[in-house]
């Protein structure tokens, strides 16, 4: 269990190699990690994307950083060292709370075991425990959230909460892949998702790459497409999950939820418990990351809008738990009232 | 009166120009048209889009077609031609109704003069009074309009009503610019419009020449700035709108609509009475235009999604008319109940 190939990762045990899921799908191309700050880069630059891989990604960063150091673990220098590396980790993104919840897990596993000769393998070993568990977890939440769709149904969903956005199998992906697997015939819309298009360049991708029934539709068609009676289910993932069960999940999330309200089409937020932030009360107070201005002026490298526009690109929002059908995680269905239900996930 | 030059287009009194709006915003390049065919073209391939600036263009296509017939107009087979051009012209886009309202009345002023010697100089004249006809009825529009923003008002619309969609000033933004004329301060945000990017390409683009305060989202972005509550008023135009006040309009209207009505604020549409069908009794009469899936696959020639992935391109949708606060026309502002008061506007 010291190496572990996944479709959006490698764990060479001295180094990691992610696809470029910026250059998919016209292009299958590796970038190795050898440095934590090579995988704060990955993470930062979206060559690694979605709550629970950057999780794991943040991880195996922690291992390098652990790695590539040459002083005692138990001294002062070493404790400080190990902090700068889980700090630098986690200011590559700011909203994904399963960062922080990979990052505390392998910080307490140093401080732990930072006395004892093996501490780096140790580390090595808790990463690809978080790595494994993620696959499980989504395997899982894969099952319970199976049961929700019947067979013939059209699954909505939005940006990518696939294999990609895992070490594996996906979270909304992972229950339209369960479905699939217990012989349900499943049509899934992929709203392509702008600016970044995790839609069209990773869900497409993945979900053509297993032979699922996919089709691509431009952001703003989705309401349409529920008009016309198509749609059954949305299934979306989660960045972030508040205690009172608001999702802070990819931008255009919170129209799709109202949309699917307005038609009487159930709406699922599928993601693991280390997605579930008790200590965030309200989506009010999760950080909403701001990105580049240029994501919306340029597709690819192609300009699309004039020199100096003004824009707004927030990379999520937050949709209200009342929108909210069930949080499909891998402990079964939470359905509301959420501030309850969700705390019972801990006990 | 025998010639005309606006942003749009340009009469030259023997071919038509129009500035190629899939260039917009990076190139300004012009196309002259100097046969009904070539008009034909430019309409279908969106060199020139926007329901009042295709009815315009139509007509000038008419003309041209006229112009370079040279048998007797008067003779069976001079109707024939006349009927061939139109109906060539009527085929370009199915969707907008003010191509086949602008044909009919060039046809109908062809039937009335064709025993006339200077019957292509008349239809010349009508193909100019339809396009200036249209600019008038643009800024009656926009004062009606006006009325319903206050000053500090932030708009946000979708697609492009503007300028470019029309023979000058605009629908939608008619009523924005004529707001700021008035020294109302109003800014704009502006929906990018996938998969054609009428938004970020040329709303921006015409915003940003006559200095008004314009911020461009992703569509997906709608919802959240309403639930900001950043967005006073929602104004768009339309490519038809039926006897009882459902609205064909771009892609994504719908949805803001929803939008809209969820975060209580008012949705008007800006538009002539050229774009309303009486003959239409509602929405689901109206036909939708598919367009190719390259639109969604590409973009600006750039693909973005898997080879062979499955697409659906609507290049509109119908906002049903509970949904839409006012209809904002040359002749004033009209509310629901719309198959009642619409009707008055033609008496």
């Amino acid at each position: 269990m010291s190496k572990l190939k996944t479709m959006t990762l490698e764990w060479t045990g001295e180094s990691v190699i992610f696809i470029d899921q910026r250059k998919l799908p016209t292009q299958e191309i590796y970038v190795e990690c050898e440095t934590y700050e090579d995988v704060y880069v990955a993470i930062k630059d979206m060559i690694v994307r979605g709550a629970p891989a950057i999780g794991a990604s943040a991880a195996f960063g922690y291992v390098l950083g652990a790695q590539k150091f040459n002083g005692a673990f138990d001294s002062a220098e070493g404790l400080a060292y190990m902090e700068k590396v889980k700090e630098k980790l986690a200011s590559s993104r700011p909203t994904a709370v399963n960062l922080f919840w990979a990052l505390d897990r392998m910080h307490r596993t140093f401080e732990s075991f930072r006395n004892e000769p093996d501490v780096v393998k140790l580390l090595e070993e808790e990463a690809l425990k978080i790595a494994y568990e993620d696959i499980e977890v989504n395997r899982a939440i894969g099952k319970h959230g199976a049961e929700v769709l019947r067979d013939g149904d059209t699954v909505l969903t939005h940006c990518n909460a696939g294999a990609l956005a895992t070490v594996d199998y996906g979270t909304a992906l992972g229950v339209i892949r369960a479905a699939v697997e217990q012989g349900k015939k499943i049509k899934v819309f992929a709203d392509e998702t702008r600016p970044y298009l995790q839609g069209a360049r990773l869900t497409a991708w993945e979900l053509m790459k297993d032979g699922i029934d996919v089709t691509l539709i431009s952001d703003n068609m989705a309401g349409w497409v529920m008009k016309k009676g198509w749609i059954n289910a949305v299934v979306v993932g989660a960045d972030r999950i508040a205690a009172n069960g608001d999702v802070a999940n990819k931008i255009g999330t919170y129209s799709v939820a109202i949309l699917a309200q307005k038609h009487g089409i159930p709406f699922y937020v599928a993601a693991p418990l280390s997605t579930i932030d008790l200590n965030t009360p309200t989506g009010d107070e999760i950080p909403i990351e701001e990105r580049s201005h240029r994501e919306i002026t340029h597709v690819q490298g192609v300009q699309i809008a004039p020199d100096n526009i003004k824009c707004y690109n927030p990379a999520f929002d937050v949709t209200p738990s009342h929108l909210i059908t069930g949080i499909i995680t891998e402990k079964g269905i939470v359905r509301p009232p959420y501030d309850v239900e969700l705390k019972k996930l801990f006990e």
